[in-house]
């Protein structure tokens, strides 16, 4: 039996400012979206995989979109990607999950290695408030309002 | 030495209707789009990996978005992301560009199966044309004004 609403969008992102702030954009601009937040790559994969804390959570739907950061103390957004997709894989799931990676790099080596690790997409993080909000919205829309997921 | 300018967008359609669509709604919304369209399989795999027509792009760099129909004569679109990704591998470029699957299907199984080939997103066609307008203006907007492609 599931017993919890799906969630939309979890959110992956080890600044609680930054974090605070896409949680709430992404719900005052997408109706009803369901959107869960952790802070490190650690919780995100039992939140994922319904582990650890998150047993209760095993056998739920992937949400329908992962926003990653890349850099975390800890396991960084590669380590983070490459376990869910090498998780995705052991329960015959590869790549279900549509994950863009959300980071303040440049650097095209990051780009690269991100597509390489199963990123579906790669969005830099603008300098200003305004920017950064109208980005967030733009990823939200996209991917919620026009992506199918799969499941 | 490089003697094209890079493609922006590779429109893979074999609906010549729908092609010429999608290429002006993307010419006419993002400024100095360079979009390209061909009408099946085999001729897109030429002119990614500069064979056949197409050996002057050999070297070339990938479009920043390849938008791929599934149901075409010949090859279909999971075949011609199949061998996109396959032969990305075998150039050590894995997943580097981004595929969005653009269709008619919303059968549950091709979505799966899209997200299995490799896909980085997969979105309905609209029935309506103001519909279908607005959805190809998305696309090109998210992949070209915000998306970052790896090179």
């Amino acid at each position: 039996m599931l017993i919890h609403e799906r969630v939309d969008v979890l959110v992956v992102e080890d600044n609680e400012s930054e974090r605070g702030s896409i949680v709430q954009i992404l719900q005052s601009s997408i109706r009803d979206a369901n959107v869960k937040a952790v802070s490190d790559g650690p919780e995100a994969l039992d939140f994922l995989f319904g582990r650890g804390a998150w047993t209760d959570r095993l056998g739920e739907e992937s949400p329908r979109l992962i926003l990653l950061d890349l850099e975390m103390p800890g396991a960084d957004g590669f380590s983070v990607l490459g376990q869910i997709r090498s998780l995705e894989a052991s329960e015959d799931v590869l790549n279900l999950t549509p994950v863009v990676i959300f980071t303040s790099s440049h650097e095209a080596g990051d780009v690269s290695k991100s597509y390489r690790c199963g990123a579906n997409s790669y969005i830099m993080k603008p300098l200003s408030y305004p920017d950064f909000q109208a980005v967030v919205e733009t990823i939200g829309r996209y991917w919620l309002d026009h992506n199918r997921a799969a499941n």
